[in-house]
């Protein structure tokens, strides 16, 4: 499995991805989830992807290898981010269209996959997107100003507290990683390390990067401090009462 | 949908369940999904459910009938929980055989259910269930002191964080209120009100059963000290670096 979450927010864009694939709990990988297409001073487009890792690489390096060849429509072409997402809706439904075609009767082989697109294109707002395994897909609004894909339930509580569109871009990266927490703790199929990304708006600059590992002395402190807060927070509730009125 | 919980601690037994049963959003109806079989002084057994409704319903009823009926075996009458587990197991493959074996071809009903049986039997300590729509099942241990059924993965976490065999069962249902309060957040085929007991090892004793709705005033007092809490800490929280070493 995986889990992957980005935020649109009044400041920009925040991407975080965990990079563990399996396939059963003996087929486990280290695979990037998080992929940047970027001309700089006009687009950055952020690609994260959760579901058949056949079928999410595949159209990765279709998106790549069409934008090197200046096969029309490309990535670097489109003029908006909804053509973007319309050209990525259909991607999908190529790669698992062609890959499903000779699935042998019977087969229960899923090949699908979610997509999260966020970015930004010239004189746009930044947007951000959630395609569907079927191509379809919805944009992220000021109601609900993030998309999950993946391992998404034990990492959306925290979020639903806290998370506005006001929230600075450092404060959601800090929320992003302690929902990953959540999630790596409560489920063996999501795992270091992570990769993450802000994007602020008109910038048209993708170097705010990073991976964090294990040892990353920011990502330890937040787990630390947010482990021993919820523990402490719990003690000081009061014990459900034994007597009580009926 | 359904969230169940069920905990399985040094002092005795922690159950809690919502009441909300949907098909689709436009069928959402309350229904109890706890209930107790005991006979005072030897046996107290309790039952939490979730899945298909027509089959969880059938199986409280027959597991009822039999009892009436001096029907053999029957909850009163096993000697221990392992043996009630078995009998829930049979009951389960018997109701869902039933209403499958008509099913029209190609349609997708889920008839499944699963089921949480705890309870003390005679000189047994307690001990906690979980049975599959197979019929199978697996016990509580000190490694993992409870159990969920349902939609269990947004309040994992919480339970994951802070609950011991030796957590008080005062505390214990606490966290059992949180992890459900958490799923109610996320969650809309969750819902209140919530049946909820405490059972003390060796008492034999099901009265402290509870109906917790809206206006419960110690639902409503951790509630918001929770969620106040949580606040608190993330905004203690340092934020995301932007200026980070590589």
């Amino acid at each position: 499995m995986t889990y992957c979450v980005a935020m649109r927010l009044s400041d920009g864009l925040v991407f975080a991805s965990d990079s563990r694939t399996n396939a059963g709990v003996d087929h486990i990988a280290t695979f990037r989830k998080l992929h940047v297409f970027q001309q700089e001073g006009e687009r950055v487009l952020v690609i994260q992807s959760a579901g058949n890792l056949a079928t999410t690489q595949s159209i990765i390096s279709l998106l790549s290898a069409r934008i090197q060849a200046g096969h029309s429509p490309n990535l670097m072409q489109v003029d908006t981010l909804y053509d973007a997402a319309t050209l990525l809706g259909d991607t999908i439904r190529e790669v698992i269209h062609r890959d499903s075609q000779s699935q042998q009767n019977g087969s229960t082989t899923n090949f699908g996959c979610n997509l999260l697109l966020g970015g930004q294109i010239g004189s746009e707002s930044p947007r951000l997107f959630h395609i569907y395994p079927e191509g379809n897909f919805i944009e992220a609004t000021s109601d609900t100003p993030y998309f999950q894909i993946g391992e998404s339930k034990y990492g959306k509580p925290i979020i639903d507290r806290v998370l506005t569109m006001n929230t600075s871009l450092e404060q959601a990266m800090c929320c992003a990683l302690i929902s990953i927490d959540s999630t790596l703790r409560s489920n063996l199929s999501v795992g270091l390390p992570l990769d993450v990304m802000i994007y602020r708006t008109g910038s048209f600059d993708s170097s705010e990067q990073h991976r964090i590992t294990e040892n990353d002395p920011y990502f330890a402190a937040i787990r630390k401090a947010w482990s021993e807060g919820l523990v402490n927070i719990f003690r000081q509730l009061p014990p459900f009462p034994a007597q009580r009125q009926a």
